[in-house]
């Protein structure tokens, strides 16, 4: 299970198919959270829910850049693996899956307690659509976490 | 900063003085969280506040361990990097600095909820040791995951 790999052969690292699955993943999962909280749901009201769209907004378009340069890594042409573009690739996977990981628990949390506050606070279809917001956020913080343990992983060989 | 060192030498990684450090922070901290969370303050109504005490229920012990070990191996008698060992602190780490993260950060969406309600779920003066034990819980998860990162670097190499 923890054999030596050559740098290239890591899989999930930057640049091979499976990076390019977890990317994808990411969009879709930080997308479909963004849509859940967004769509027809006044959540201006909660500071929270302001910070959960905020962070999607950021991992979104994170998510797409490196999608397409995996994509490209992996169909057309293979891409170098220069230490400093892992280095701010890991940082960034860094900061935005404990961002990815702080939203989905407060927003789970706050759901959790308006559920709690007899019913008056929150609709339970709107709680619903709190609660499936805060899992989509939860499993992209997974795929982001994974992305960047894998990367993690080749950086000291670089 | 990134230069290559020899697995003995990387500071913060298993069995070196900044990893006592470390361990010295994360049970001040975590103790602290709990401290604050638990003294005179009717936690169990919310469910996200016996989360974080629960978590901290287990931080604490797994840091005290570790201090213990690390005390031992910096004063005492240096004690070998073994793969296997290195890998159950690296996950134990990763784990407990998850959790960390989630507990504080729902505990932090709950204080600020409670705040915003008009007063009467929580009188200031419980609401600002809620708070504390947040920062504390937060200052944790910063330590917990500083010593899993530096964990995580030289494992590659072992």
């Amino acid at each position: 299970m923890f054999g030596k790999f050559g740098m290239e052969e890591v899989p999930g690292a930057f640049g091979t198919s499976a990076s390019f699955a977890l990317r994808l993943g990411q969009t879709v999962f930080s997308s479909a959270s963004l849509l859940f909280m967004c769509l027809d749901v006044d959540f201006y009201a909660y500071t929270v829910f302001c910070y959960l769209v905020t962070v999607m907004g950021l991992v979104i378009p994170w998510s797409i850049t490196l999608l397409v340069v995996d994509a490209y890594s992996v169909f057309i042409k293979c891409l170098p693996h220069q230490r400093r573009l892992i280095f701010m690739i890991l940082l960034g996977d860094m900061v935005l899956s404990y961002l990815s990981l702080a939203a989905a628990c407060s927003t789970a949390g706050v759901t959790d307690l308006l559920l709690d506050a007899d019913g008056s606070y929150c609709p339970p279809k709107l709680c619903s659509r709190y609660q499936l917001s805060a899992a989509m956020a939860f499993l992209s913080w997974f795929l982001s976490s994974a992305s960047c343990l894998f990367n993690f992983w080749i950086f000291p060989s670089l």
